[in-house]
């Protein structure tokens, strides 16, 4: 079995590869007690979940990762991942940071998202 | 007992006072098996992690949060939390963005830092 450094970092690729191309099928990441705080608003489930995903206001987005930090989460597998980057979304000129921490639990063979928190970042200074 | 967002807000005052003011004290928030991603360093341990946030470059640092959220990480009383913010080390003149995720566990009537992820953001363009 794979460590959960590498997994996390798969996890992290398909993630956005996923969001970026083919956003409905992200509900395949999500069960129905995952949580999602997207900015000021949480959601719980997939169908909540998804329904925020599908709806955000930019339909074309792409994003780009700068880093991506896993720890194990506790004694039964699961992952804590950090990530930044910046997201390029339709219309906009300029990349906006952002950044996104996933609690990943495993079950059998896989694992699915079970805490998932997103913040765009704006410049300190 | 406080709900999960409260504990979670209330750890991160006391975390940033602690650290700005009296860091050698943060050592009450760790234990032998918490782990710490400081950047690109990874360290485990109260006693690696207190050494290593007490020989950062800067000696005098000022932290700012600029948002904090929460979510239960498990059934047991776990609680995650991301916080974004600036700081404003001695001798620099314009604060630096950070992130930082928590995975705080319940001990008795209170709480340690089971999983610790730091990163500085830089602008996205």
């Amino acid at each position: 079995m794979a460590d959960f450094d590498t997994i996390g970092k798969e996890f992290v690729k398909f993630y956005y590869a996923t969001f970026d191309s083919a956003r409905p099928n992200l509900s395949a990441l999500y069960r129905d007690n995952s949580m999602l705080t997207f900015e000021t608003q949480q959601t719980m489930g997939t169908a909540a979940i998804l329904e925020k995903l599908t709806n955000l206001p930019f339909q074309n987005v792409e994003h780009k990762t700068d880093t991506v930090d896993c720890q194990p989460a506790d004694e039964q597998g699961g992952i804590l991942v950090l990530v930044t980057g910046a997201l390029m979304t339709e219309g906009e000129q300029r990349p906006m940071s952002f950044v996104q921490t996933f609690h990943l639990k495993p079950e059998g063979q896989t694992y699915f998202v079970f805490n998932d928190i997103f913040r765009l970042v704006y410049p300190a200074a």
